[in-house]
């Protein structure tokens, strides 16, 4: 884990403890599995999963929350699906990076990278069994499992066509981004022993900021030169994923982006550049980020929810600066 | 399903009801995906896992199974786990063939089955959780599937190693052959409300069929001619798998069989038929079948501990025709 939340020294803290829980239970005697998962840990981003479910807890308790050990091992089950499918979407996109690496497929082999997905899922499984097998929020996980899913595929089904609507677009960021945000939020309230009410706020928050944060993501690969994220630009478009940047300008200006959704695959250099700049020109990045903002102010109308408190800030701060990037 | 379980009409019945579930459950709008499902349990094999569940549930309750929706559900999840393990396993081995017609991998491509055994795991996670999220066979089936995923791994992390034992190959086969076999018998026994005694019974039971049918299973892949299996000779050793009888037949003739584990990916076909013949010869055929005949018996000791009755009768007919084949 990088110093993302070092303003935050006491999330910081447990966050490395869900890492060494994550280092124990993802020991395993396969080299080449052990190898990928480590990389894998070691090089994790930012947590944000974990980090949201310990925020909402604490929005709950004021910080008083009990059972240590649950609470980790919920955090961990979370970063783990994450990871899991990470892993099987790299094989999947044949990505040669993740979070500017070599990705597990690219450095281990398709092989090695569908059973690490595979023991991910695994120890995802095991932790859930451990810290919540009593409760409903099982169920809620199996569900959020499938809808992640099928945001991957649809996904693959909607690659390569032309014809993809931003409608589409949303349906898929949300099965595939937001939804895991949203169990992390409603898991955070829930054991944390927050009410109903609260318990459907957190999902809100966790849905608007799952489809912002895609969106920002999004708009990153059609900005080019921003080699902090490590991230090789129009990645998405070569591969026929067509996300809201283009969708937007095509809609603004169908005759001049309609030729580059021919053949996205063969696109050059310089033409993806001409396309980065003609996206921009039409709307395309402006608008995205003023749909972004949108959401990021509905996220903070919900928190609003929450009774006042030290957490509710640093949760706003937070989610400020993990929304509101710099163009 | 084939007609493989026609004189037992009783048993027929529940099975084509755990297949018209699996239909229903598996549904999935993804195209590919579920082509892919539905021609996985069209084609579905001998249903051995669920025939095993409802045998040992039987032979405590006599048939008064109640709950039928329930025992549906647990027979279902272990015929949808061992479809994910090998939907995935076919993309390691980059099978051609499964069942004798082409694998998801090779119909449909890697990103289809990748997906597509990730969707069983949901699936199977979610008819966990509607059958036994209280109690503690929630619990067995994430050790299982950790086991049998272990053996996948163990048996990857030892292809093409010349230097494999025995004792090697039978952890593996332990692991992604029998522990399901084992769950399946011993999550009989326990959701018809049988005793300690018995479950323990039972999981002897699963290992002991479970080994005995991989060997056999190895046993066929060095008989050549078996039309009716559909399975390429050798295919095994040509991927630097090592089973049972050529494990043996080194051992009685190391001199003579060392050659073949040199470059076993590029045996001709004439090589295949020398070695297979030499492996007969120096008694890997028949000692593989010697020890999978004491696994039977040792099956059958196991299954004579539970009370007397027709259903008992019925497996122990059912474990004679499943294990003792023809050669």
């Amino acid at each position: 884990m990088h110093n993302y939340w070092q303003d935050y020294p006491e999330l910081q803290e447990k966050l490395e403890k869900v890492q060494a829980l994550m280092r124990t239970r993802l020991d395993i005697s396969s080299p080449d599995v052990k190898a990928a998962v480590d990389s894998f840990v070691s090089n994790g981003g930012k947590m944000i999963r974990p980090a949201l479910f310990f925020f909402f807890a604490d929005l709950v308790t004021q910080g008083q929350n009990k059972d240590e050990e649950k609470m980790l091992k919920i955090a961990a089950s979370l970063e783990i699906l994450h990871s899991a499918t990470l892993v099987h979407d790299d094989i999947i996109d044949d990505s040669p990076l993740r979070r500017g690496l070599p990705s597990i497929e690219a450095q281990f082999g398709k092989d090695t990278a569908v059973y690490t997905g595979d023991f991910l899922y695994t120890v995802f499984f095991e932790l859930l069994v451990e810290s919540m097998a009593e409760t409903k929020m099982l169920a809620q996980n199996a569900q959020a499992m499938k809808k992640i899913l099928q945001g991957e595929l649809n996904q693959m089904a909607s690659s390569f066509d032309s014809k993809v609507s931003i409608r589409r677009y949303l349906k898929v960021i949300s099965g595939k981004t937001a939804e895991l945000l949203k169990l992390a939020c409603l898991q955070g309230v829930f054991f944390a022993g927050g009410d109903f009410e609260l318990q459907r706020a957190s999902k809100k928050v966790g849905l608007a900021i799952g489809l912002a944060f895609q969106i920002y993501d999004d708009v990153l690969n059609f900005t080019p030169n921003l080699e902090e994220e490590n991230k090789p630009v129009l990645t998405d478009f070569r591969q026929g994923i067509f996300t809201l940047p283009v969708l937007i300008a095509r809609e603004n200006n169908p005759e001049a982006l309609a030729p580059y959704f021919e053949a996205p695959e063969q696109l050059t250099q310089a033409e993806a550049m001409a396309l980065a700049d003609l996206v921009k020109a039409e709307g395309g990045i402006d608008e995205s980020l003023g749909l972004a903002q949108l959401l990021t102010d509905k996220a903070l109308e919900e928190i609003g929810k929450f009774p006042d408190s030290e957490k509710k800030d640093e949760l706003i701060k937070a989610v400020k600066a993990l929304l509101e990037r710099n163009y």
